[in-house]
């Protein structure tokens, strides 16, 4: 099983995790982009929730619920989507430490289903693949990606694709990613 | 504070909640009837998992995690949002008890601003609200919404408003609250 936002699986017995702040530049960069386009009126994009299915709760006092037990559930679709220019937008973002390749086993059977469900409404999908030891961060449309997976067996996205493909995200100051910049250049192509 | 997904606060030290099955008829008929409509290839619209903040988690073996400490968060958005005819389509749904009118402290500031946004930015935006004691399920849209707290200072939108600008929704077999076809007809007298 692989565990949502990049929960890493461990042998020591219980972790106190603060989640805002466990070093998950790629989500904290798209967060903090999203917070920007909010905040300027430009899109209303946010992350969903991890889903969780809980299984225990307790009421230490009257105002305040406690989750004792709960698991991480598979996502049935991918990790952000929205609205941009009255459409509909909706990606997942995923980072890697291979140099050379993007696995595909980072994307399950049912976010592949979801990706090409948006593509076939007419909704803006893609891929954002950080590349950690490169440095390097990718745009992939839906279309592009499902032509990969159709026409190969590969068990991963070759970094050449990428480069022929998909477009680069630039890391700037604010937005920190600009990937809408990148939107709009393919929408005004259209 | 209110707990999202209609966990209602107890006293009893822990309870074991069977959540999928907690009488949430609301939720559960608008989750087969989104789950009809993926079927059908007619619209991707999914529930968006409880936002929770992750405290502690363990790892008794090697493959499993279980969150052992998390808190609900307050949602800052709504509840369901997807695409459909190309469009995104964003909603909150809330069931009440009140036999008069809908209480207004259901639904959160970050909430209403949310749905500004998304009937500002040209999605399809509104409310399911379902009065529980007179069997009725009522689509209101976000500008008849928007418009009621502009000109009300009123803590609740009486049920004579949900008549007089809202739609009921119907029940039946299969889809069971089938909402989108009042989108229908209010898209196709635009």
């Amino acid at each position: 099983m692989k565990y949502p936002n990049g929960v890493k699986q461990q042998k020591t017995q219980t972790q106190h995790i603060k989640y805002d702040n466990r070093g998950m530049n790629l989500e904290k960069e798209l967060n903090e982009t999203n917070r920007y386009y909010i905040d300027n009126d430009i899109a209303f994009i946010y992350k969903k929730p991890t889903p969780i299915q809980i299984t225990k709760v307790d009421y230490p006092s009257r105002n305040k619920a406690v989750i004792r037990e709960a698991f991480f559930k598979e996502p049935s679709t991918t990790d952000y989507n929205g609205i941009y220019r009255g459409k509909y937008i909706d990606f997942e973002a995923k980072e890697t430490n291979n140099k050379t390749s993007f696995p595909l086993d980072n994307i399950n059977k049912h976010q592949i289903k979801h990706i090409e469900n948006v593509y076939k409404s007419g909704g803006i999908c893609f891929l954002v693949v950080r590349f950690n030891h490169l440095n390097c961060t990718y745009l992939l449309m839906a279309d592009a990606f499902l032509d990969f997976l159709k026409k190969n067996k590969r068990k991963s996205v070759p970094i050449k694709y990428f480069n022929d493909f998909g477009y680069i995200i630039e890391e700037k100051y604010r937005p920190r990613l600009n990937y809408l910049k990148i939107i709009d250049q393919i929408l005004g192509g259209i």
